[in-house]
């Protein structure tokens, strides 16, 4: 083994391979080399006993945790308009506040707090709507590019049925597209672009036809938003009768199945649109926060992954109220729980060990091997001192996710690096 | 007015008198003389001009948080055992950890964190349950004592229905409860016992009577559990068949109405048990946080406040998992947004100020004049670097609420007095 790009990491380690159990190994060894882990043991085995090791003690080891939805453009409002629905939210709160990263220097201010926040809370990967503006959005791909996190970032799109303050033409709006495709194409593993269209009632038929067109041309992946809101899907059926379901809408204008997707919220999803999603590689990022906060409902996550879709859990800011994702995937618990109880008396509530799979490789899968501690898997990691020790790993998790503070989170990873505040 | 009695303090101040609206001073001045509010002004009058004035700039002034349910004995487990309802989670997490408060090193370690965490979670006065433990309470009155915070502390009782290592036998835990009604009687304004049977199924005939005749010969308070869970309820209806509702089993003892009562979570009352409540001087602890992660259901909040019934908010740790009452009003307003969805279209969701107010001065009542910046009340509060001075203060104090953190409470007040960590 070559030894000088092998560190060494010991610790008490829990992560999920898949969704039914918890992995733990106390006093385990993660051997990782270059960014990806080479492997993971009980014990060292010779070729190792005379490299340094990095020794946590009985602190935990975890991956990152994963956000597969959330709005960095919407960060200075987390917490406001959690007294409305969707609609008048966007046109009360969140239009003005977008408005605002026009101006360069606001954009840097916001955004700079807004990714040591991202940091601080446990998340090392992110897919994140900007907003419409070119300049600011160029200054948070620098930004996540220097904190050493990895993102999708995506300029958002919405040429129509938005305020006259937030709306861009749809040539400009493809144009500034294509401009982030070709600058982002190559120039880091980490951070890439996404195709964003806000969601179908803001997007003109011209526009989502482009946007595919892009996605087809570059093999870029998309995000969007998907069946959250009675009244925004009544909304597309009215702007759209030509189409079965909302997922339809973007599917007919070719835009899924070029590169993945991520669809937001899908709270109301039907049995088409489930039948879409498993053949264009539609990813769920499972809201839990922001769907209570706004009155969306709950959405099917058991039903989801039964049917074998990938979901991630997204903080949904600002929607969602709390960027961290360890809160979220509480959210997600007690979510499973309000749907037994309230929708489904036969969907079974969210073990723990599913529940933190979301967090972690269920949404990390969208970034390639992230979100385990398996061989070959990039390592993304968080030290967790919860001060514990006396209880079973599975049960130090599970209290972590309820009633951990962040300040618990002592050191953070990222495809094999340490990063830190910037 | 005398000057040497009196504190004045100024900023931002922001609470509720009644629930539907908030009072808000922006710069404002509030006189304090010994433990209670003189006045509340946008201006100093003359005779104030040369007083010495604590000037807290633009951070916020809100009442301090009252937590009307928790166990301090269960702190230990925040967060564990969220995979089970009542009556499992109570036996392999609650009674386990509990009994190891025969041990009083143990309480004195466990309940000197839990008094700390408790300040430092904005919370100014509260109603514990301890353990059934005579050592361990009185420990847990001495501590609470030292910090400067308001609570009414219950030896809990026990008798029957409970595993061997935590039961006691009837007469002990009525002499117990004796002993502990005469000691604190009179030993501070602020610290006071309460009565505290478990819940009907862990209370004998023979006790809740004796219960009972203590409360009417002492004039004490009562606190216990009502309709949490339907498991939980059945059993009751098994036992007490001769009762037709559960709080109608205390009642026919003679519990109520001796002196006032808190009754945690009422999730599944019917009219019979609110037109009791209404006679008797039942408080309302509301737990979302508990009644969500032990899938007990959905408090009618707004219920029990249009049939004038007083309400306040309860962390109920460690079924709850967060302690924070600032949290809990977010869950709080979550709660009725899934009422709303799922229980009953017609119930409308909280307000912000209704919420606030119930984290307030709804809960504050069961302590006198408390919860509340109006002449007379006692100067409970806490003084909020939120950093959003750019918002209007009830923007500001709802995105405290839902994204704030604790480490944004700077100082706390209790009494008229600062209160700090023991």
């Amino acid at each position: 083994m070559a030894k000088d790009n092998i560190k060494i990491y010991k610790g008490d380690i829990i992560f999920t391979k898949t969704p039914d159990k918890f992995e733990s190994i106390e006093g385990g060894y993660i051997l990782v080399e270059g960014n990806k882990i080479k492997k993971i043991c009980r014990e060292l085995d010779e070729s190792c006993k005379n490299m340094e090791i990095t020794d946590f003690g009985d602190k935990m080891i975890i991956p990152g945790f994963v956000d597969l939805h959330l709005h960095a453009g919407q960060f200075r409002n987390l917490g406001l308009g959690m007294d409305k629905e969707l609609l008048p939210w966007l046109e009360t709160y969140t239009f003005p506040e977008e408005s605002k990263f026009q101006d360069t220097r606001y954009a840097r201010e916001v955004y700079l707090e807004f990714v040591n926040a991202l940091l601080e809370s446990g998340t090392t990967r992110s897919v994140i709507f900007a907003t419409l503006h070119k300049e600011a959005t160029d200054i948070l791909f620098d930004l996540i590019n220097q904190s050493g996190m990895g993102a999708f970032i995506g300029k958002v799109n919405m040429d129509r049925n938005s305020p006259d303050y937030l709306i861009e033409n749809t040539e400009e709006s493809l144009e500034d597209t294509e401009y982030f495709i070709k600058k982002y194409a190559n120039s880091s593993e980490l951070v890439k672009f996404i195709i964003t269209p806000r969601f179908i009632p803001t997007c003109s038929s011209e526009l989502m036809t482009g946007l595919a067109e892009l996605a087809q041309k570059y093999k870029v992946p998309v995000q969007s938003h998907l069946s959250e809101n009675t009244g925004e899907i009544n909304w597309v059926h009215e702007l759209h009768p030509e189409s079965d379901n909302y997922l339809g809408v973007y599917d007919k204008y070719g835009i899924l199945g070029q590169d993945s997707a991520v669809m937001a919220h899908c709270v109301h999803n039907d049995n088409k649109e489930i039948e879409i999603m498993k053949k264009k590689r539609v990813f769920v990022a499972h809201c839990p926060t922001s769907n209570i906060n706004l009155s969306s409902g709950t959405a099917p996550v058991k039903k989801y992954m039964d049917n074998g879709i990938d979901v991630g859990i997204g903080s949904d800011i600002s929607g969602g109220h709390i960027l961290s994702i360890k809160d979220c995937t509480a959210y997600a618990l007690q979510a499973s729980k309000i749907y037994n109880m309230y929708v489904d008396k036969n969907s079974p509530i969210l073990k723990t060990s599913e529940a933190f799979y979301l967090a972690t490789k269920g949404g990390g899968k969208f970034f390639g091997k992230v979100g385990s501690f398996e061989e070959e898997y990039e390592f993304d990691a968080l030290i967790i001192n919860d001060r514990n020790a006396d209880k079973s790993l599975e049960e130090r998790l599970q209290s972590f996710i309820y009633s951990g503070a962040l300040s618990d989170i002592e050191r953070r990873f990222c495809a094999g690096k340490e990063i830190k505040k910037i």
